[in-house]
């Protein structure tokens, strides 16, 4: 049934219960690691047909239901004027981080068929190549968590340097952040129309904001994303981590899905947002670092935690780890897909 | 009233609010940058004078309710086995991260006594300089955060080794984490007996974990350390962030006064910790970048969320960040005392 992880997002009912993983393309499967030693991963974003590989690969490995396009989330910084480049084991590095309004106020809003037209270019090709198989998702990163980036220069722990601005500057904040959503909104939209038959809008690190903070300087902006992918008829996943006391407002902000993390029982997290909504999650992605037996058993009770209503699209809490071996993941689409079978 | 820690710790009456700072001894402090020109990190821990000095700038600076001894969670790790250095911007490092069974049997309990001697010392000498004046508290770090440092090498996000370790090999993580419990609970009564009069448990990172995890892996040997610590008659401060969804169990592991972050409303959190504890924070620690007014909105907003109950210590979510300013952590300091003063 190729069309199950779509009709979950719209809360259908499913023959078994769809399953796909946050960078299922990834390091820990040796087909990628073996790309990876020829390309940087800015080459391989930025190459239409090695993109399609590395997007293909876990499709042909693992059975999951859904593909996702690879790709970066940061790809949208460069052209709105904020180069980076990964430093080997560090993570990607901002050239000059944004601190200043004046350095807010000479970003742009770029065109994404012209500046991101490789990754657009990828999608076309997918959709060939998927033909017949698994529905193809597409994605972007959330205003906050690209702020975050663009701000502190790279990877956070505390993201002092963004709620400062957000503090000392709203005004300043509400630009960037206006801006982010509308390149978003941009995007989102030219992947539908090149092909994405759903979305995913990683929102990864907002959950260092408390509720009033989100509501204030997040919300607005992501409901604006939400509008302008409205009309393009396909289901959008609203994913973050840590983000068991914002649940309520994100479900506000939009999201035909809503994304998990592990922290929150599935049950608990679907509570707080409501029967009106899907939800993807929420296995701990180290469990698949560990042995077979309490893997499988966490996983059937994310099943039992669901309770096979409609609406619920298996993944982790977040990306598959690098050091994952390739045989648990497996694994977990058969034990997925055998638990969930319906008569 | 030099008291007013203690006794809100206990939930008596307070003429006004208590308030101390996680970190405040630190690097936002010019005195403490002139003292850590002259000397590393480890030798103000181990070198009782310099430990005494830095514990005692943010007290005669800010006028806080209480003095937290200076030193450093990682103390333990060395003597039982497990050497580290700081590294100029990297935080610690383990020289060889604990990562087997037998590497986990290799190590020892000590004899805080001797093996952490000028800890204690600086304590004695403490409570010499503060005769009169604000109380002590001790500290060490909670099992899961040691663990976490050991066995990762270094600070963590995905904390990917030590669930692996968890899940991979329950007895040797149940080994690991019964040593630390017993060695923290050495460390903190040699520390109420040299003088301490309160006790923090820091359980910085546990919030990784969700509840069942928590309660399989943690819970025991957190509630083990407030067993040893029982009939010592000093309050214990038990701390994490990112716990919202951890807040009842970490409640049954103990602790007369539970640390939070700012991620749920103060009377939230309390909500869910119940009437009979009391409960310690809970700013977001990145205010304090900030500008003044939105600063003092947020702590008044802390103590209407705290309500006059007795039982309320004011302080941040987590520790001072260094690029706070001195006047935005004194303006907290008499915002709390001002606005919480009782007739």
């Amino acid at each position: 049934m190729k069309d199950r992880f779509l009709r979950a997002c719209r809360r259908e009912a499913v023959d078994r219960t769809p399953v796909w993983f946050m960078r299922q393309a990834g390091r820990y499967l040796p087909e990628y690691r073996a790309l990876r030693r020829e390309h940087t991963l800015l080459t391989l974003c930025r190459t239409p047909d090695l993109a399609v590989e590395a997007t293909l690969q876990p499709v042909r490995r693992l059975g999951v239901d859904a593909a996702i396009l690879f790709s970066d989330l940061l790809l949208p910084l460069e052209p709105m004027g904020i180069p980076f480049e990964f430093q080997a084991g560090e993570g990607p590095v901002i050239l000059k981080p944004v601190r200043t309004a004046a350095d807010i106020d000479a970003l742009r809003r770029f065109e994404p068929r012209e500046d991101l037209a490789p990754v657009l270019q990828a999608i076309r090709l997918l959709r060939r190549e998927l033909e017949g198989g698994v529905p193809l998702i597409g994605f972007a990163g959330a205003p906050f968590t690209l702020a975050s980036y663009a701000i502190e220069g790279g990877h956070s722990t505390a993201f002092a340097l963004t709620k400062a601005l957000m503090y000392g500057d709203p005004a300043a904040w509400h630009r960037l952040a206006g801006l982010l959503a509308a390149i978003v909104g941009d995007y989102l939209r030219a992947q539908v129309e090149a092909g994405a038959q759903a979305l995913q809008l990683f929102d990864s690190w907002v959950g260092a904001l408390d509720e009033a903070d989100y509501r204030e300087f997040v919300l607005p902006h992501v409901r604006a994303i939400f509008a302008a992918v409205r009309g393009s008829g396909v289901p959008v996943i609203h994913f973050g981590t840590g983000t068991g006391h914002l649940l309520a407002a994100q479900r506000e902000a939009g999201g035909d899905v809503i994304g998990l993390d592990w922290r929150l029982p599935l049950d608990e997290g679907w509570r707080r947002l409501g029967d009106a909504v899907a939800v993807q999650g929420n296995l701990d992605p180290t469990l698949l670092l560990g042995p077979r037996p309490r893997l499988i058993e966490r996983v059937d009770d994310v099943l039992r935690r669901a309770g096979g209503r409609p609406g619920h699209v298996f993944n982790l809490g977040h990306g598959v780890l690098p050091a994952t071996p390739v045989e648990n993941v497996l694994a977990v689409v058969e034990r997925v897909h055998d638990q969930s079978a319906r008569g």
